[in-house]
């Protein structure tokens, strides 16, 4: 546990409090969205460098900031490092090859949006210096000047601690060790069910645009050229040339059928998946919140035992004590801000996906409908 | 070609007639349909030998016979013997493994009805002695006298256009000629695209009863592991069970599509490949009519020279010119009875397809609207 005293500075100051028996993180500012838009290849260095910048343009002052994939990931960093207890929703995986795709650039565009998403939600990272400097910083210089003080912040880690205020009276120990339990327990089941989903829907989108797509278009061109076949000679049969508009309808309709399902992805299983990584990522970090939060209950242990053989006073064993609590009361915090904020992720992503859902079957449904019969 | 001259009995006689200068089949008599159904496992000899017998009603006298596929095998090989120039539908592929199974039976049932359908439909077909014989006989040793008299027929292959009267005007050569080249071609360009189509069908019924049932319900699975993994520990979040209870039914919603998945090609893709072997074998038979009736031309045409050289009387080459006109007039008529009929039988094949299609997707659709969201 840190062990600086110096003064901390009221921006930095959070508060955690218990409301109708449920500790939380205090959230009495004004909440906010900030918008990802409008990823474009932009160069420097006469052209010599070129790269995606993504604009992003928070709802309180709806002034847009360009940033790259690296500034996200040096912001990255600076949470991971600052926020021993808060599990920082992972970015995007970096990739090499075909990152000037338009496809590849949109789809990052929607996962760094789920990232900016997940931290404007946190009561703590949403107002936290750092994130503030990334998301209204417009000046080179002053942009340059902020990364530097925010890589010099001392705050952080174990010090970090010393920024939270938590409810005087001392913590529960039977319903933390009860909310720790079922934490570590939701972590176990969720993780492969969690990991499970989200390979499915990697899976699915890549059927959709490769094997789906190209089985619809085969029955597409099987009918097509069975009525090619039936036009060449055109015999003077009635009906016969309603007969080869319908099956070359028929053909053409499937062809498109495949190109829905080539698009379909984007809409459903992508911000499905999306959302699934942010959840992966998150339940990957608990397990580590959880050892930090049991070694420092430990080392409270020691120090009981140091006290109890007397080579602790009293007054040492309850700053200890006292700091323990907090730990303890910033892990219950996050526990509950990440099961209701995942809860309700969970349930907007699957609401979505259900819609999206139902209206490509409509689609395919009306592609098939209009083929006169 | 045939030269019996004993008199044709009145119901072996068919009559070719031109109308609006088509040339056609007459077809006076009532049509009537002949339903295939309810195939069950029967056995003789005290059990030891069992098989499947097929329930035929014929609609002009309601009577049901029981016939086994070997039975239709036998009919098949009299239709083919006797008409040189009628394509016999072909019966369903002999298949050994799993000839008992429900829907292997079930399959075959529709198929033969295909068949029974198409035979109804002919002109000729559906009035002749064995065909009768074969769809009326209830009784064993009328039945045994029946195939014994069949298979004794003189009026088979060549000896049958004795049977056909045609129209006393000597056939038009060069319309001859174009129907003959329009056919041939027609029967090139279609072939790979029936057979492709076909092929199509079969696929695409194997897959939805493979791959695609198995790819909606590991999506099913796997959503519904994640509603599992959720509601071990049932937190008490807001939301939190009716999401749950959402995540399972998405789950269980997937596993229902995937089912329907594996019910539908009985409903579009079985039939259409139905259709499509019965039109397959057919387009089979003609390139063989084509070589048939062109060997009767070439004989006339040596006759010709025979005549001119006066090796043959003008009389004796009259007969053979005749007798070719019969060949070509029936070439002429079951051209065109083929050409309407296909073009009558793909319409309503690939409406039954579509319709069943649109049904599909709408079932899918409200299965995945179901889902509480």
């Amino acid at each position: 546990m840190g062990t600086i005293t110096r003064v901390i500075p009221e921006n930095e100051k959070v508060r955690i409090i218990e409301v109708n028996n449920v500790v939380c993180w205090e959230s009495n500012h004004q909440s906010y969205i900030c918008v990802v838009a409008s990823p474009k290849k932009e160069s420097k260095l006469k052209g010599l460098k070129s790269f995606i910048a993504y604009q992003l343009t928070p709802s309180f002052n709806n002034i847009q900031v360009s940033r790259r994939y690296k500034h996200f990931d040096w912001l990255h960093e600076r949470l991971e490092e600052k926020f021993s207890l808060i599990p920082i929703p992972p970015l995007p995986d970096k990739q090499i090859s075909g990152r000037y795709e338009e496809q590849f650039i949109e789809h990052r565009k929607n996962q760094l949006q789920a990232f900016v998403d997940c931290v404007c939600k946190h009561p703590v990272l949403s107002r936290c210096a750092v994130w503030e400097h990334f998301i209204t910083c417009t000046d080179e210089k002053l942009w340059k000047s902020g990364k530097r003080k925010a890589e010099k912040d001392e705050l952080i880690g174990d010090n970090y601690f010393h920024a939270i205020e938590t409810p005087e009276k001392s913590i529960n120990h039977y319903t933390l060790e009860q909310e720790i339990l079922s934490c570590s327990r939701f972590v176990q089941n969720m993780d492969g069910a969690v990991k499970h989903l989200m390979e499915t829907s990697l899976d699915q989108s890549k059927k959709h645009q490769g094997p789906y797509k190209r089985e619809f278009q085969k029955v597409g061109h099987a009918f097509y050229a069975l009525g090619q076949a039936m036009s060449i000679e055109q015999p003077k049969y009635t009906g016969h040339e309603n007969l080869v508009t319908a099956i070359k309808t028929t053909g053409d309709s499937y062809i498109a059928i495949g190109l829905l399902f080539e698009e379909q992805p984007k809409l459903d299983w992508e911000p499905l998946g999306d959302m699934l990584h942010v959840y992966k990522g998150i339940l990957a970090s608990l397990p580590e919140m959880l050892t930090f939060h049991k070694r420092a209950i430990q080392t409270k242990k020691d120090c009981e035992k140091l006290a109890f053989d007397q080579k602790m006073t009293a007054n040492a064993l309850e700053g200890v004590t006292k700091r323990t609590d907090v730990v303890s009361y910033a892990l219950l915090a996050e526990i509950n801000h990440f099961q209701n904020e995942r809860a309700e992720e969970v349930s907007k992503s699957l609401k979505n996906f259900l819609t999206q859902q139902v209206n490509f079957y409509k689609k395919v449904k009306e592609i098939t409908k209009v083929c006169p019969s």
